[in-house]
């Protein structure tokens, strides 16, 4: 279990894993095992070191403690890393120490190390995305028909359906999900460019020995060494955020809904440390804590990006940040997912609170009847004066209206007879709905 | 001419320009104009209303400064804006003004007409984009062969080529140009949705009138409206700030070598107002602007995703985040291209400066030629002697090996023969030049 | 009027002002001015040419747009105006265009004309302020015993005072807002240094110079001269960032109240283009837009700040940021002070609110007082029963509480006979409202 | 030690340690005895509670790998946290149970936990600040006279001295790290205010036991609970993003004069895990990552103050956030103390360095002296002639002034006979060094 009390919520248990020092030391050692098993298979090092290197990478003997202390010395964990590495294999074979991490510069491991991170990530948070995907498909579907006020700058408007809200957030984190996926296919691969990112201790071999090399750690092999370009991890990272704001609408969505006073839907909730009565939004809050974070570190990876000639000097805090963004954005996916795979939705109480208006939603339906009737001003004079009942009176709009209409010798459109009717005035609502689950078109 | 003062280098003309208010004012009436056109055809509206808005929609007559001032009121600069296309319709024909604005919010017409300018972005941008990675692409060829200084951390390391360099920013501008573009082209829909996104006031003919909308303006037709899904958006702005940091990569390489103490390569350089002797990176501090100002403009946009329901709070403020992103992103490519299209490359001075280390660089190439041959302790013990005296005795890294090895009574490799030679250990640049060029693979 | 359309909401007019081109011309002319009059008087430079530095330093005959124009080639828009203000100069003494921008440098100029905007930026700011505290502090006193919920992680908490809330607000603001204040105070100080920051070319009359430049701007006298060192304007950024996130806070906690469900208090609010019934929450959405802007542009100028040596690369762009800050931080204060001024607060509302939880929110009273009478496993389960009641059956929690208790065979403390008066669970709501307003203690 | 793999250059071993799950436990616990001990010695609970209490305190039995797994269910890791301890404590004493986090709510504990952290940190980052102030002082001292370019935009510019340039490093910082402390010390505060910030489960003895807590844990009493407002956390984490970005500078100007070519001052470095010749700039890297880092950091901070109400959804993820931020702020100033301490400067390679500009720096001396003599154009036309030989030619910039004046039948002012000498073009650089220093004034 590697998450820290400080960071709790940040990530998930499976994602702090992914991260861990365990997890980052095989990794190190599965890319140097490679790498010599790679070399020996091309004729570059001899086969017995590559036997050697493989039998001295077992994970258990190294202090990652003493590694990240000393690594403060030479500025990348990288040097102590394989220092320790190069004095298990000397006890083991001495002429093999020769060929540990031949031809590999700091960057290649930490970097490749990095990419083996983050191919492990990848199913955990692609899994998440598309049980929220299917969770919201299905609600949205069982919601179809469940209208609710729409609202808009916090205020109420016309009518939507719940349904049409749920395909709405399916839409933002369908998309922003599928971008991430993407961009860490492309970014899952291999980082091998040796002192100056030429291969150049590896002769002619260079190419042959990468792509082996990306084979044995089931990456992908890059056009190029990348160290000092990191627009494919820049991408990885931007599109975190992007997939962390469309998750954190839907709980800042969530989070409005379930206020008491609206109380059209929740999460089950978390308990109180003092308040026995208390169902805190938990899964939300930890979206949003995520939705939060996220941004600034984007904005650091960012502008991080200007790496000086063939290796730049900030390259060693990226891991962190990257880290920090997934684990984040997995944080997010789990917890809307959970969120919503367990939200109480209250189809009387959306209904309720669109006849709690006073019905005054349905102004512009009214207007859109009458004004071609009776001219923009007239209309716009009938409606004030119902709305201005409506709000004061606990009369209806619809009641203050005719009764309005009928005052100033006007008659309402025959259209206007169920202007209160939320079905009536949906418009495309399910057409919308179901262009955005993909059903059609 | 539309760039301020105070705002001096973030934008290029043509880009202030594009979100002038002039061109703002001018997107805005061509949704009204285009939207009262599509509904007349549509038979949703008179024919007549629709000739009425088209002749009172004429960017002249309108008083931009205080629709501005206006907009604080209402917190949008919609409502002051469609009150006054409303008096001008209505002066023109009264029964027309019932028309304008035809089942449209505001948010409508303020995201189409920042979808309309940045459709007349989009080719500004891609115009340079394209005319920079041409000029980087002859950069590179003209340079395949040209020898210089590996820097990894600010320090020398083995040689590379300058193509290989220039190939490099091709591959990280090349890759993060085409995601710019790309969001662009995904981004570039019409905004229809009506008061709460269903288009309700239309009945059911919204989706029709949408897409005739769409084809009108020259726009896509999105899925749905977008009011509070900002994730489309918010891929544009984070392209952005991407590719301002492949972009800035570049300017901050090129400041590097414009060192007169480096003096491998420059821009003509700007004057200086005191001092007569001085060549300023202009077009690279421009562009180094750009990136570090817009990493944290994607962050303010990715925190503000969050919209609540189904028009945010925030909403309002973002157009002024995206014109700023998409001109400094302007001015970034403008600016490199301005650069790179004018470097004076000193191919002399980077052989030099390969000499000038005393050879040291190549002592990893000694290492990986010495220790199969002595055993790695043996190896770097000889190369460590000879650093030494290469880095006190002005003796060449290379002479010095040889001598420690002849005292050691070792013998070098034969292959160390050219131990110093640039062009014996550039390992697959070149190969890796074409990669990055796309012209193998 | 300097507000740009796509910028609409982000400055109010009077900030928009003071960094206009017209206000920026000025500033940059005042400096000019003030410096050769300043040599003039220590005999640096002739009094003839102070005389006709002055005459020719009027903004009329400036071309603004050929200035930004020219900007580009340069890499900063100090060159073109020297030029054209030489240009002026000579025509009116050709003797004295030798002593134009004499011994300064471009930052000089570009930095104090920024520096003097600041400081016309700086009352306005303050005035607003002071304004807004004023009127929390009558809101609160005025609302010192209106009890409304508490609400925690946006569900209901046990009571508290409006006029708490209010002086929370008043607290947040009032300490953000005077660090903001300290900051342009300790920021407003002349930039001259000259080509190197050394004040060379003045010989040893640098200081006096300096000294007497500070007192004709009315600006404070630096250490010495801070071309790359940033410390001073980024803390008057981050200041601001600060005081944003404690407006926005105000302007988050006034939207959650004025949704219709709630319906506690509310701003007059803003019309919508479509909707007659629309209250928006203008105001707030201005303040939040500027919460959300602020933050990304702090950590854009953050991160700019390692200027290489004794100027660097992207000072230039730093003006434009900071402009974009100080407009944005005036328009929230501005909308804040317009929301809370205006607000209308609904006290019977807010204690029908706290009614309409069930007196579930007395949970944690009741849990405090029978504890300890009954042990703590006893107590939660009593608790618990009649939560359970409260929520599904219509029951207050009170009387279900004292239900429960009887058929326990309990009996409930005497202090629960008036469990649910929000008087009675107020603690010292009151002395800290006092505290935070500073008045007591 | 808690540095992690992935982390590790972020933390410098002590500050991780301040933050590590031992650290933050024995925070919390320490939090829950102090306040038993206070509320019994108060009266408000049992003495004997608060011996139970303080007994079952210990951190040793307390899984911190399960807290933070079930942390999520409720949002808060306090929550199994407070479930822990109460079962510990019934353990030793039921009755004592009832008694555990009397009064207080989740925030209180982890606010007040992580101000305990802060306050650990402190003394941490003022010892190396001061370290750092002293070391720098001293190194101004050293190279008073130590003349060397300025270089403006990375290019040469007139002379300055290597003490004025560590003297200008020893203002950013100075300044900085005191904004630092001042901030740690106002926010070194208790945080107590109970379910809903009014300290209700205490009756009228909230403020007391505040106070009392207050003092018990050795830190400052608040004005009133800060749940909700986060401008005093803001402040902290803000003035560490200024702090950083003026170490920053320094390391970025390390980096710059330790480029081989330039080669004027150099920290020890780094080794490389494959180039025996490297000297990478560890320290300096370390401290750019920091300045990277940390102003995104900031903005997630401050565009997450808007919290909702009486206790914000995302109080939760700040934590990690701040912990994150005085972590890098404590490993960047290590870091460039380290480098300064350690620094080697090389006066004769910086004189150097001035000559090998062919004294073309002197341009801007040749033409105050000239311009006042000969005019303006006269001036620009004869320097403008001998750069260009000096560019050229290799003839220095003051010989071929000299040939262009004796040509041009002009005769140079006696005062540019030392044209070239550094020492004579200094200006007051001496007196704003010890300005800067706060040697004088």
């Amino acid at each position: 279990m590697s998450v820290r009390l400080v960071d709790t919520l940040a990530p998930t248990e499976l994602l702090a894993d992914v991260f861990s020092d365990t997890a980052f030391l095989a990794a190190m050692l599965r890319f140097e095992v490679a790498l010599a098993r790679v070399e020996a298979r091309a004729g570059v090092i001899p086969e017995a070191a590559a036997v050697a290197i493989a039998r001295a990478a077992v994970p258990d003997g190294f202090d990652c403690a003493a590694i990240a202390r000393v690594a403060r010395e030479s500025g990348t964990m990288v040097v102590p890393f394989v220092d320790a590495l190069l004095a298990r294999v000397s006890a083991i074979d001495p002429a093999a120490a020769t060929f540990v991490h031949w031809g590999a510069t700091s960057q290649d491991v930490a970097d490749t190390a990095l990419t083996l991170c983050l191919s492990r990530a990848r199913p955990i948070l692609e899994s998440d995305h598309h049980q929220l995907l299917r969770t919201l498909r299905s609600l949205s579907d069982q919601h179809a028909n469940t209208v609710m006020l729409g609202r808009t700058l916090m205020q109420p408007a016309p009518p939507i359906t719940f349904g049409l809200k749920v395909a709405g957030w399916f839409g933002g984190v369908s998309r922003a999900g599928a971008s991430v996926m993407d961009a860490l296919t492309r970014g899952l691969v291999v980082q091998f460019g040796g002192a100056a990112g030429t291969l150049a201790a590896l002769g002619d071999r260079g190419l042959d020995v990468t792509r082996e090399l990306a084979r044995e750690l089931e990456l992908g092999e890059p056009t190029a060494p990348w160290h000092a370009h990191r627009d494919v991890l820049a991408a990885i990272v931007a599109a975190c955020g992007v997939y962390c704001g469309a998750l954190g609408k839907i709980a800042r969505d969530i989070t409005l809904l379930m206020q008491p006073e609206v109380a059209e839907a929740s999460e089950p909730g978390g308990r109180s440390s003092t308040m026995p009565h208390k169902r805190n939004p938990a899964n939300c809050s930890i979206a949003i804590a995520a939705a939060v974070r996220v941004p600034g570190m984007v904005a650091s990876f960012l502008s991080g990006m200007l790496h000086e000639h063939e290796r730049g000097l900030g390259w060693q805090g990226e891991a962190s940040t990257i880290a920090c963004v997934v684990q984040s954005t997995g944080a997010a996916v789990a917890a809307v997912r959970g969120a919503v795979g367990a939200l109480r939705v209250d189809p009387a109480r959306m209904r309720a609170n669109i006849a709690a208006t006073g019905d005054v939603v349905f102004a512009e339906r009214a207007m859109m009847a009458l004004a071609p009737a009776v001219g923009r001003e007239s209309a716009r004079q009938l409606i004030a004066e119902a709305l201005d009942k409506a709000r004061t009176n606990e009369q209806s709009f619809a009641s203050a209206l005719a009764a309005a209409a009928r005052a100033a010798g006007a008659e309402l459109p025959r259209e206007l007879s169920d202007l209160a009717s939320p079905e009536a005035y949906l418009g495309v609502a399910d057409t919308l709905r179901r262009r955005l689950l993909g059903d059609t078109e």
